[in-house]
């Protein structure tokens, strides 16, 4: 792709621009099988071959057009690419537009959950992530999930989108490279766990011995609910507990680092330490 | 304290409510030895034995007062309680205030930074953030630090305020009861923890052994810089250097989490496992 292969926009009102309006209110309600990527570093993932992620189009300043045209000449089958002045995208955003980088990425049709899931008796750590409706955590759960080589992330029913646009820039882009899919409830969740041989486990002060000492399982699906209310004793009671061994007065950890703990002891033995 | 010693305040302009005036703005340049603390989990941490600081005043909405009345009566030297409508300290603070709970906390004289680190030979672990002026990070490690015990974090000259309302609140109130101290600089870092026996360690991917398996040291000082740059190099190259083990091709952590499983290695010893 060259660089007069890109479409100068100077109407915010131009259809083709359509997609991107309003982001902030639209963010809120879904967008129907499309989701807003923003920034560099984020784009440049999304058109990378890790990205699970296809993109529907691009919206740049004309001043970040050459950073990106070598990676989308690339492209099997480059999206459309449009040109628009700061001015324009904030206008049609809906707010001030300082990098001048946005795109429309496309959900595709969602992956069954088990899919997923390495086959027995493969090793296979798994994050189910349950009732987690804060977009900092779900995307700091992500880019946890990816930095340690969890194999994939299942949300429940009530777990907010990763692809919010938030989500994916807590994520480090993580949301656009981690396998994820949702399942229809938390015993959904545990059902999977059961069919696929995952053992159930779940952090909580009052299980018995440190997480570091613990004898854990090679195929896991670690469960993390909502910091204030944890996860619903009922699943709770369907799981193995471990602790996270903390000071005595004060245990309270945000849940995406309670992850980050998890993940980095379950995934050891794959490092190969 | 009985309810009635509270003072109605109607006046939006009443001096007595100026120090929680234009919230935000004033975040933003420092209150001169006072900072606020917003919403009722906060204020009870800081009315507890386990604070650091003292309140100088506390400012509530009328039906907020009978919650907090037996707290603040259990007070040596209770500080002025002002009881206004959420409207009114509204508009004073400059946005609304759903809660109806602020408070002034005093900064107090400063400790010496070397006074917050135990004598050697006793065991000592202290954070020392260089450069960090993200609060959410900021107060994320203050969380992380109580959650699993550290002495005390030391922060450089270029380190946001843990005092900032923003960090008070991500901190879970840790800011509040954890020991902190504020050096000069990076290097005033690096001679505090010779001067007192502390191994300076610092996280890179580039280190040998991972810090699950690393023998690490029963006094140190954990520095964490910011997530961009890292620790300056020439301030790694005077650390003893731990890798965090992570999956090929994304060594990318929240500094904040970092900071947690660095903790949680090294605080295991004194949890007794």
């Amino acid at each position: 792709m060259r660089f007069e292969n890109a479409i100068s926009i100077e109407d915010p009102a131009d259809p083709r621009l359509a997609p991107y309006a309003s982001i902030r209110e639209r963010d809120l309600v879904g967008r129907q099988g499309r989701f807003i990527v923003e920034g560099e570093v984020t784009l440049r993932l999304m058109l990378s071959p890790a990205s699970r992620f296809r993109a529907g189009s691009i919206l740049l300043a004309p001043e970040r057009l050459p950073g990106f045209t070598d990676l989308i000449a690339a492209l099997p089958e480059p999206p459309p690419v449009y040109c628009a002045s700061k001015a324009v995208m904030g206008a049609v955003a809906g707010f001030p537009m300082h990098r001048g980088v946005l795109a429309l990425g496309l959900s595709g049709e969602p992956p069954a959950p088990g899919s997923l899931i390495p086959p027995a008796p493969a090793p296979a750590v798994v994050l189910g992530l349950v009732g987690l409706t804060n977009h900092d955590n779900v995307g700091g759960l992500f880019r946890n999930a990816a930095a340690f080589g969890a194999d994939a992330v299942l949300l429940d029913d009530a777990t907010c989108d990763p692809l919010y646009r938030k989500a994916i820039r807590v994520s480090a882009g993580a949301a656009l490279t981690m396998p994820f899919a949702r399942t229809a409830s938390p015993q959904a969740l545990l059902g999977l766990a059961a069919r696929h041989d995952l053992v159930r486990l779940a952090m909580t002060p009052g299980a018995e011995g440190d997480i570091a000492d613990a004898a854990l399982p090679s195929r896991s699906l670690v469960l993390l609910g909502s910091e204030g209310p944890g996860l619903p004793p009922q699943l709770m009671a369907e799981c193995k507990k471990i602790r996270i061994g903390m000071a005595a007065g004060f245990d309270s950890l945000n849940v995406a680092t309670a992850g980050a703990i998890a993940l980095h002891h379950l995934l050891r033995r794959r490092r190969g330490v």
